[in-house]
């Protein structure tokens, strides 16, 4: 039997991984069978039972994956110094969720999103992954208090709100655009942009 | 036989939707038989089915209720004149959500936004349930550009940013919420109205 490099093995777990993702977004989970995976990817069985044990073990890999790309994106968009006001920041982390994956994009749509709440359904039902999710959001959230302090170190916010608080609103913006685009398709990074601009940069009656 | 009255089938109906419901919350749409949703009502096959003739009757029937509850609450919070600040406005539409459906509270928490996520999961599925979907976005989206509208005339707002942006990013504020508190639980109202009051007064560099 020829050996077979390491490289071979990764590109063909990384195309079984990208097809399943492309499957799962389309139509969830529970209604992707494997048989539709081994069309999309188009290897027998054999070949795909040989990295993946099974459905599980797929949407595992999937998930967990979907959950550490994020939390990398997330950690270096909090990473600049000083940080953007908050519409450039949360523009930069959507912009780069939906460059996430150019073989999850059809018709100029990125799945991406859709991919994002099917993890959250499945996380309501695997306590495996709820542990996964619950890591990476508490990592994502110090990563974005420190944010928030620059913000307030430099003047630019009040000081009288938990750092924290602020964080998990900034985080749920970015959660709600990725439901909105999942949902609606026609959403733009700009308006949310644009949103953003007008709601920080309220005049508020004292 | 005795004849039934209204209020009786009403009741009913209105036990097995709750049960149900709860049931769907707790483990997604898929991973729920109707031998479950029986078994949590405490009704018989029988009864059940006189009311609906299967399990996508009652998701359905549900998903549709959820979307016209959310709708009443986002109106009718859009209606104050003048509008309470966004931090305040969107607390009173959290709360609202979560005191939905008093009989889905379990240990202090709502299952409300596990109910939500899952329909945001059936919808990419459905294309009923997306048409449903898309027209309560479009009234809930057209209702919020009038509150964007009463900041834009105060002078509360920067008017050089379309409405519908604003309306689009205070919704996805909720629903970034809602997918928080369905994934963590241990999510505070409070905490985004913190973070809302925060972002809300930033002074901008200009």
């Amino acid at each position: 039997m020829a050996r077979v490099s390491q490289e071979h093995l990764d590109a063909r777990r990384r195309q079984i991984l990208d097809g399943a993702a492309l499957c799962f977004a389309r139509n969830g989970f529970h209604a992707t069978s494997m048989q539709d995976v081994l069309k999309e990817v188009g290897l027998s069985a054999g070949a795909v039972y040989r990295y993946f044990a099974g459905k599980d073990e797929l949407i595992a890999a999937i998930a967990s994956e979907v959950l550490t790309e994020i939390r990398g994106i997330f950690d270096t968009a909090a990473r600049q110094s000083p940080p953007p006001p908050p519409d450039v920041l949360l523009g930069q982390v959507i912009e780069e969720v939906l460059d996430l994956r150019p073989g999850m994009r059809e018709g100029g749509i990125s799945y991406f999103p859709r991919l994002m709440v099917q993890v959250w359904t499945e996380t309501l039902r695997s306590d495996a992954l709820s542990a996964v999710m619950t890591g990476v959001y508490a990592e994502v959230r110090a990563a974005w208090v420190s944010v928030v302090e620059a913000y307030q170190e430099a003047g630019m916010m009040r000081t009288d709100v938990p750092a924290d608080h602020v964080a998990r609103t900034m985080i749920a913006v970015v959660q709600g655009f990725a439901a909105q685009y999942a949902l609606f398709e026609e959403v733009r990074v700009e308006a949310l942009q644009d949103g953003l601009r007008a709601l920080t940069s309220m005049r508020r009656p004292s």
